[in-house]
């Protein structure tokens, strides 16, 4: 809940087969008790904001990698044994090959993907030694509908500045970062895809699809499905939208294919729609 | 000090370029005020044993891991901007390519391994944000003249056990294993043509020779060495000598040849040397 909001977990609790526990992720304790019994894990907890934030340098270091490291302890203390882990395709830095396979090298250009990097070494290590079967997901950006607390999104930053301003809209960056997105629906369907079929060791998998997508496309969707006319784009200018921002990236989604998943929504069809949903839910 | 010996660093406390600072690596501020002034920072603080310890399960990312972070904040804040790291060919984990490019995917099985790859990707994330130069050195094995006060390398842990039995030496996993060892020597004088060569704003390197050794023969070679014969190897069997120990590497050092570095001594030279130094300085 630093990043996310109970609003967006309370329609779960009349699920049976749902709880809901508050705790820190840094705690260990609570992180044992909540995992008496559990066979699986799903380890979404993150820092979720690529940015640096300088009055928290650590931030990442603590959200990401540390968590990670107090799960896994947890995890091998209670002889839990099967993890997915939410990893990032910011792991890979600016590639010089696109699209870019699970097997091209690592090097992280932001705190995020790098303390993620870390993640998925930790977790490999304790997939080897102690036996945890470990899907590693380095997700493409995901989009849905929901707006987290911090942290914001490329379309609920644009919606944002067009309510203020609608006449001119601001860009960071030079409009030309190109990247893959895919809608949350895809990406939880396509972890469980994967999580019923792939049972070796330890696996790494890139999530989302095939294609890329323009910052400028997203500001011409938000402006039309805005209703708005006549909006003056302003780029901030650099290649990429700020420190640690990715500029370009596509992704090969190979690995998944050989599994027979296929993501449903093209990165555009993916970021039409949560604008249409940000923009429903804004009139609730 | 915590692995290393303060004896080792007494000879050098005549040079007049040489200061000595006992500090905690995971403290902040001894840290900031060596910084001060410095340029260039060779980072090979580490925990050294790869062998996973029950009793301290987060040694390695302490010791390893954060202690790195902390550097870095520290050079970040003090605006130090060169950065040499001492990683490790454990970064890997079980290739199937042989020998391992740097461009290889990275499964650490170790979190020694783990955590070192962690550091790397912190690394590149500080390089690209905060415009530290730094140069990633990959170690194969790297044997010499000392001895740790934990962690024992192979040859120290043969010596020893042919001190308490000379009929008969223990030799952990099936003999088989064959890695690359390069003396410390060598190590130090690559690292340093490295830096005079290479002004790029982050590279990676493996570091050492392009070949490799059998524990066997390591082992006949210590046999040899101390004189013995008739020497019985009794082998524990399994395929790597311990959970995280990587049974068989051999490094692609290409990226080095192309700045005109070639590591002196084989794998079996500087083992051989090293065996020699350690026998010697048990005799004094």
């Amino acid at each position: 809940l630093s990043s996310g909001k109970v609003e967006h977990v309370v329609p779960h609790m009349i699920n049976p087969n749902f709880r809901f526990v508050e705790a820190d992720v840094l705690e260990s304790e609570p992180l044992a008790v909540a995992l008496a019994g559990v066979e699986l894990v799903y380890h979404l907890a993150a820092n979720p904001d690529v940015k640096f934030a300088p009055e928290t340098p650590d931030r990442d270091f603590r959200q990401n990698l540390m968590a990670t490291q107090i799960l896994l302890e947890a995890m091998r203390r209670g002889g839990v044994t099967k993890l997915a882990f939410s990893s990032t395709s910011a792991v890979y830095g600016i590639s010089a090959v696109q699209p870019i396979s699970e097997t091209q090298p690592c090097e992280p250009i932001s705190l995020y993907g790098a303390t993620k990097l870390g993640c998925e070494g930790l977790i490999s290590a304790y997939s080897n030694l102690f036996g945890i079967q470990a899907r590693v997901f380095r997700f493409a950006n995901v989009v849905g509908a929901k707006v987290r607390k911090t942290g914001k999104t490329v379309v609920s930053d644009f919606i944002a500045k067009l309510r203020a301003t609608p006449r001119r809209l601001e860009i960071l960056g030079d409009g030309r970062q190109s990247k893959s997105y895919f809608s949350v629906g895809d990406c939880v369907a396509a972890m469980l895809h994967v999580m019923d079929r792939d049972s070796t060791q330890f696996s790494v998998y890139n999530l989302g699809g095939d294609d890329w997508l323009s910052v400028r496309r997203i500001a011409e969707m938000v402006v039309e499905e805005m209703g708005l006319s006549g909006v003056e784009f302003a780029f901030t200018g650099t290649e990429a939208g700020w420190p640690g921002d990715i500029p370009r990236f596509r992704l090969d989604v190979s690995a998944l294919s050989v599994l027979g998943w296929k993501t449903q929504q093209t990165s555009e069809q993916a970021v039409r729609m949560a604008i249409r949903l940000l923009l429903a839910s804004e009139r609730i």
